[in-house]
């Protein structure tokens, strides 16, 4: 299959030719071939270079074509300008996969429009894979294949080991990778996605999948472009077993703008992208350390099926250190949760005093390995742990044998999982405990950071995705075509009229609400197009002649045709429901607070679209505005059941691709038992 | 001075005894003279053990009576059954400081009650000062006084230098001395503090403040009991310019929960002590790693006499590296602000591109000494920031000769502070910066917690301290007795009502709002003591009758004589202010959301009390429904220098001693120019 070619040819390609290498090993472009032959890369290395006959040493070959067979995969280390003739060259040889360091493809003015074209319609024939541009290169550690000209892989042992690596920033690729090297942490490979003009971080994880060597993934996501790569290797990765975990920038307004400006890339909005990742199960860390030390600790907690906060048991021998832990747990919602009544006699039982606290503070007991051995067995074995938290105070830098020790021989006993932060600096036991797989962490911050991300991570919970529309121009439905749309929201009673005509009676009781009915106008109240509390026919007469005159002073030339007259309507408390289509990650269901306190405290809940009853109820749960519908400080309780079923109904426009956004505003949320009412209603459509 | 005595024999005495020292060097109790022994204290030391002839090979006196001379300093390593009869020993011989290191004082029953009033009585005295109980000892690292039983300070090369640790967790004085060790700082003196029977962590850091070794204090801080010597402490060190930062848990009520189990104190509410640090001008940092590192910065960033979010330039060798710290900063409110036209241009006559982005990335320039050095003077001379951050990448960890050295060589030069952020694992330029005052960071995120902690920290700004009420019997006013307590705050017109006699005419007009008047009636509506709308006379006499079958329901009894009458009053919008007198950091003034909305979405702001004018509108501008009542999305503006009137007017509250605690809630803030207006308050008093 020809995807397995390119996979392979990727990470464990035979030959190698490097397009454009520098006699000087220092140099960028020279680095590579000092790379490979330091790490004693196995297979077949074609030095290319028109202008040399000898390259570091080694004989240069003018050009691909005089190679004694086609390389599997070609560094294209040239120029922006040459590198464009190098793929071609490159494709029309059969060469299976070229990286290309250049970057400024697109930057150039009228030659890069022209290369943009060139480079778009090579990558369209899918003969060529390309990594980059912008690729500092990539490395397989388990093979030598070094194939970077990143200068932290002049690192004299590189660390090998479990850990995959894919990147949009390839100098963090060298970060993490010494920083790795100092924990005892060992990569399997590392790679730099650069732009992402073909290969993408979920085709570059996904050539790496069934590696045997690869035990875990890292993702440095500086944009979530290619979501679709992302969840395909996402949910193949969940099904082998294979954890995954990301740290993303831009959650900050001023980081998205710099990841944007970084990258040329459109920065996908951060809280979208916290729930794509979450619906994953991919374990988005916020620490950068964190994202080097999750990752032995997800290969040992399953994910869960549904939302937990996760409840922990604690262990430790510094009460100090133990509470710093804590309180960074708890900040990010994980339960601390106390030893049982049960767990407490059997710590009573081995003459443990497990004391009155929440945590298990061995300090009178006293450091030692029974005690630490024993209290872990019997928090392993305790039904109200999920995992278990061993805190190691100064012991750990000059006696691991008191309370590490027990960590490395118990690491595969049978039991919940466990990790250990050690509070002092203590590089030795750092070192045993990674080695041994046994999750560690340096700092209580990372710790509760990877803690609380393991624990709360759950199974991959993806939505058939929703077919993407075409960017086709787009239209606004009027307020009463939209609710021909709301299939399963009811609509407060409503009856358009046309005003040239004479008023009828309504079908419903005054007072009624008065709406200029127009597509065009999709502001009403901004153009004075709303008139409330109309009382009887005369004024709504009357309404409809100020909006009239409203709207024409509002926008010269444009008369009010129809108006849409609707019962008033008060309820427990008010929310918005939205769905809306992010070009990357796909179709969003959005509730939120209503009002005014929607954009002061910014209280709204988002999930991938659509939702079922379940998602809708746990969307509900997670607003903090809930608390008012549901009868907070003694108010009448709204019908939470009918909300839910509206949340799923909004989410379920996303199945249809003519709708690009759809928004209800406000739903006016009625006493328990009574329902749910749409009040107003935005839809856009693709125009036909 | 009896001050300096003390002082001065608690880190640096001339001789020491050690009561109870264990022959076994490795006991807890034999520790100590070991470690004096190896780090060389020059003063005498006395072993005193009344069971043996020698202690680890000296001569072991069998009581302190036997010692040539009174030693300044006693060191009591005996359990706490035999602990008090060593300290009331050591204050007849004259002893000026003894340490304690038994726990368990307090918590032993009847003797544990007769031994609390006996340490009391010494306390009281003022002969002997002491550390502790639960002290496990102190280190004052330039005269070789490592007096602890901590079996951290086995350590073979203690780190010396500037920083002064003061801690209530013992074992936490390891950790940090040697994660500063790993990073190349040094420390003057560590303290565990303990319980604080007598000797506080502010006393301590007073006694330390004039030592010319000591550039900086560290504080960890478990609760914020003596907060009044903090607070002198604290002051003395602004005005000596002598930084100060604190670490302090208890951010979750989890971790508050902990502490207090731990030490037995009483937390303190967090965001109190956040406040009450703030106005010390103590920096508080969220990472523990961030103690460390934060305070090379602090002895170079001076404190501001304003609040201010921090204006950061931001040099780079990596994009991606920087992205992270720029992105952890702007979460914390610190600007990140690109370089001004004039600043590019300066870069340009040096032949440095600037680029376009919000940092200056020297990717394409390379990375140069000169490169680096060019840009790092031109930004710390550019009006445009207060400080600079540079980031270095992969260069740092092989080379630092191209980008750390231009901060080692300018660091003493002229300019803004700056700080460097090593992206990859660097241990050696990490060390070598530190070593030369360089602020240093080896993480984006306690990078981005010290530099805003850094440039957020303002000067002392601490009202008077108000007189701290005796803990009598208090006494709730009744509304119309509070409201004559609220001078300077405008209440809605009212009248009271006996409900015997017959109804007056109002003096203002109908609908009222009707009220139970009893100060023994806190929660009115929830007694049914509350009727709102009443229109009429008829009404009114309807209304009291309710009230007083509804008060009879819920307190049978209980007679209604009296009701407060008051004009109904709608606003643009509602507040709470309140008074209240926390026992160790004194008097708060409180400002938030009105109604439901305080609860669910926590929207209030605290602040020493009392405060000016400014802080008052500083408070205002900090309270995130204040965009409500300033005129968010076309609503009416509220008046908010009526507003600020109220505020201070309610924190002078705080100087009547008399005066427990104090609310408005709610306080109808009216359009602008039209005032505010108080139509319910609570006052809690010393019952006389």
């Amino acid at each position: 299959m020809a995807a397995q070619i390119w996979q392979k040819a990727l990470l464990r390609p035979d030959s190698i030719a490097l397009l454009g290498v520098s006699d000087d090993p220092l140099k960028t472009s020279g680095r590579p071939l000092r790379f490979l032959r330091a790490a004693g890369y196995g297979g077949a290395v074609y030095a290319i270079n028109p202008t040399r006959a000898t390259v570091q040493g080694e004989h240069a070959y003018a050009s691909l074509d005089d190679l004694p067979e086609v390389p599997e995969h070609a560094f294209i280390l040239t120029g922006a300008a040459r590198a464009l003739d190098a793929l071609e060259h490159c494709e029309a040889r059969g060469v299976a996969v070229a990286t290309v360091l250049a970057t400024g493809f697109a930057e150039a003015g009228a030659a890069g429009q022209e290369n943009l074209t060139r480079l778009k319609a090579l990558i369209a024939r899918r003969k060529l894979r390309v990594l980059g541009p912008s690729s500092i290169g990539l490395a397989n550690l388990h093979n030598g294949m070094t194939l970077t000209a990143n200068a932290a892989f002049a690192e004299p042992d590189l660390p090998t080991g479990g850990l995959f690596v894919a990147s949009h920033s390839g100098s963090l690729i060298g970060a993490l990778m010494s920083r790795g090297k100092r924990k005892g942490l060992g990569f399997a490979g590392l790679v730099s996605v650069g732009g992402e003009s073909d290969l993408s971080v979920g085709d570059v994880c996904m050539a790496a999948l069934d590696d045997p060597n690869v035990t875990g993934f890292l993702l440095f996501l500086e944009h979530m472009n290619h979501a679709d790569r992302l969840r395909d290797f996402a949910q193949a990765a969940a099904a082998r077993g294979k954890p995954v975990a990301a740290f993303k920038l831009g959650r900050s307004d001023a980081a998205a703008e710099l990841a944007q400006s970084h990258t040329g890339a459109l920065a996908g909005a951060d809280e979208v992208a916290d729930v794509f990742l979450k619906a994953c199960g991919i374990a988005r860390v916020s620490s950068f350390e964190g994202l080097l030390d999750v990752v032995p600790l997800l290969a040992r907690v399953a994910p869960t099926a549904a939302a937990r906060p996760g409840r922990v048991g604690v262990i430790t021998t510094t009460g100090g250190g133990a509470a710093m832990a804590v309180d960074q747990m708890a900040a990010r919602g994980v339960e601390i949760v106390p030893p049982s009544a049960q767990t407490r006699a059997a710590l009573s039982a081995q003459g443990i005093d497990p004391g009155e606290s929440r945590i298990l503070d061995l300090t009178l007991a006293g450091t030692r390995y029974d005690v630490m051995s024993a209290a872990l067995k019997i928090c392993r074995a305790a039904p109200e742990f999920d995992a278990v938290l061993v805190c190691v105070g100064s012991s750990a830098r000059f006696n691991p044998d008191l309370a590490v020790q027990p960590a490395l021989d118990l690491i595969d006993a049978p039991g919940h999982p466990f990790a250990v932060f050690l509070v002092p600096d203590a590089p030795d036991a750092t070192r045993q405990l990674a080695a041994a797989g046994v999750p560690v962490f340096e700092d209580p911050e990372t710790c509760a950071d990877a803690v609380a991300a393991a624990l709360q991570r759950q199974v991959p919970a993806l939505p058939e995705p929703t077919v993407a529309p075409a960017t086709v121009a787009l239209r606004v439905l009027d307020e009463a075509q939209a609710y021909a749309c709301l299939s399963g929201v009811t609509v407060a009673d409503f009856i358009e009229l046309d005003t040239a005509a004479p008023l009828p009676d309504l079908p419903f009781d005054y007072p009624v609400v008065v709406k200029v009915l127009d597509g065009a106008i999709a502001h009403k109240s901004d153009a004075g197009g709303v008139v409330v509390g109309v009382a009887d026919q005369p004024a709504l007469a009357g309404a409809i002649r100020d909006i009239q005159a409203n709207v024409a002073r509002d926008r010269p030339g444009h008369t009010v045709a129809r108006v849409l007259v609707q019962r008033m309507c008060v309820g427990v408390g008010e929310v918005l429901i939205g769905m809306r289509r992010d070009p990357q990650m796909g179709a969003i269901v959005v509730l939120a607070a209503g009002g005014i306190f929607t954009e002061i405290y910014r209280d709204s809940v988002m999930r991938l679209a659509p939702v079922d009853l379940a998602g809708a109820q746990d969307m509900i749960a997670s607003l903090k505005a809930a608390q008012i519908l549901n009868g907070a400080r003694g108010r009448p309780k709204g019908d939470l059941d009918a909300l839910a079923q509206a949340v799923v109904a909004v989410s379920n426009l996303a199945t249809d691709p003519d709708i690009i956004e759809a928004e209800i505003n406000p739903l006016m949320v009625l006493p328990q038992g009574r329902g749910v009412v749409a009040v107003d209603a935005l839809i856009q459509v693709t125009a036909q």
